[in-house]
């Protein structure tokens, strides 16, 4: 497998201010077959000083404040992105931003819950909606299902499989982030049925265990190791894939 | 299979004034094999007339003020469960009152996505908190895995399933009640790897599609029909069920 954005016109990235957002927008940007428009989004772009470096030297890159929880912002950016892509649509999405309120059965607060659903389920669906009309506008232009016609790429956890957790996979316990997954992988299902029709392909993904802010430097996989096999999976995708659970090496997951 | 909570002492359901709740309340009371102690519970029980009826001529059914969703109603809750069961404890939960917001992909809102969320996912996992100590005095006595030591179980739906969300029950969209119920998988799967080694009993339970407000009118089974069958499910729930998804025939679904 390769990474291959070459007949994927635009990328649009939630949380590419650091961790694997970032190195997204970073290994797209090092891929000889890039896609032509980056669209880097970030709650508050101002304070992401790595993104805003790579976007000074790479015109392709599209830098757009957008708080993935707030109905103006998403409002907002949708009108930005309408003018960066025109005609051509939004070809692929990537509901990357997430948060993790680490909680046990002891620690764990409605609040944490109600938030992390907030962040992690909730708003990659309004996210979603809000791009729809502009991932529509690239999907009628005839493609074959994956990111060359319209993608929605839900970035999910290994830890959102109900059926895995157990044994191992279940000493992480986060009853927050892993319900607020598996409900992400939910909501995916759901887009994956009513945007059958218009082939548009819908996924949850996860991405490995990472050494990032969030995976925390005991996890197995750098940051370039999972985006690189991650960049490809997305490469790949057909309408084999849609509506399922991939990891980042294409396997496919239990629910 | 048969009703059987004569090993039961005491059961405490959520949403028992009307739907399946009551019919739970109603069909324990007509089967010899009664528990001896039946907690009804309801988060206005002065409106709750058919309830109050039973419990009137019934001594063994406690009728409790609980709103699943206020942190002081289920806290006062607990207390009063606590001078009932006294050391027997309580031996068996079943976290059933949830809502249902109908909304599809055009009309889901944030609001709806997270008032689902508080009352289907979040509520039954604070309720069992609150019951913990509870379930955990009644599991200390011993008995084999089943009610007759301590169970919780977490009604859910075949609407839950991530996996069956294709096809014919797919057209079932319900974007706020699936997430909902498929977080609450995971909280029961949670809860099931936490409490494993105290062997209290957690299982995610799916009733049949019933002729309730919930339901509508078009549904194939009757109240009596699908509480008969939960009840003796209930009734015969082992060590082999424990972290599992049944439907009231007993059979497994997927997650
Ligand atoms: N790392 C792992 O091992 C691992 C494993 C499985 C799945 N994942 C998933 O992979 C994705 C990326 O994780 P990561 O490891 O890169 O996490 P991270 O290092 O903690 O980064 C999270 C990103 O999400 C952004 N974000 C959070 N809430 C936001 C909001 N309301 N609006 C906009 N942006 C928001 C953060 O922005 P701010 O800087 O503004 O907070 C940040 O850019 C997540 O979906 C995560 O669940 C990660
Ligand atoms: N009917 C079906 O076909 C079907 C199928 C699959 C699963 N289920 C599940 O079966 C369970 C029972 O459903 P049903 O058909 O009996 O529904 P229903 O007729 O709509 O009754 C719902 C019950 O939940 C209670 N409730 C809701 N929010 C509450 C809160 N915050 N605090 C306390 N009680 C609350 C309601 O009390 P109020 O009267 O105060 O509102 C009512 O007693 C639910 O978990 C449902 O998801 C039903």
């Amino acid at each position: 497998m390769k990474i291959n954005f070459s007949k994927c016109r635009s990328v649009l990235i939630t949380g590419a201010n650091r961790g694997l957002g970032l190195q997204m927008v970073r290994q797209l940007l090092d891929s000889p077959n890039r896609p032509q428009k980056i669209i880097a989004t970030a709650r508050d772009p101002a304070a992401a000083k790595e993104l805003q470096e790579l976007a000074k030297s790479h015109p392709n890159v599209h830098v757009l404040p957008l708080d993935v929880t707030s109905d103006s912002s998403v409002d907002a950016a949708a009108q930005s992105v309408e003018s960066i892509v025109g005609t051509d649509g939004l070809n692929c999405l990537i509901n990357n931003a997430a948060i993790n309120i680490p909680c046990e059965l002891d620690t764990v607060t409605r609040d944490a819950m109600m938030k992390t659903y907030e962040s992690n389920t909730v708003a990659p669906l309004f996210v979603t909606k809000a791009f729809l009309p502009l991932l529509r506008r690239a999907a009628a232009q005839g493609s074959d299902m994956g990111i060359q016609r319209a993608a929605v790429i839900n970035v999910s956890s290994l830890l959102g499989s109900v059926q895995l957790n157990w044994g191992e996979v279940g000493s992480f316990k986060f009853y927050a982030y892993r319900a607020s997954k598996s409900a992400l992988n939910m909501v995916t299902r759901c887009l994956a049925v009513d945007l059958e029709a218009e082939k548009i392909l819908c996924v949850a993904l996860h991405p490995g265990w990472v050494r990032t802010d969030m995976g925390g430097s005991m996890a197995p996989l750098s940051k370039e190791e999972s985006i690189s096999s991650v960049l490809s999976v997305i490469s790949g995708l057909t309408e084999k894939h849609h509506g399922g659970f991939v990891d980042y090496t294409g396997e496919s997951l239990p629910w």
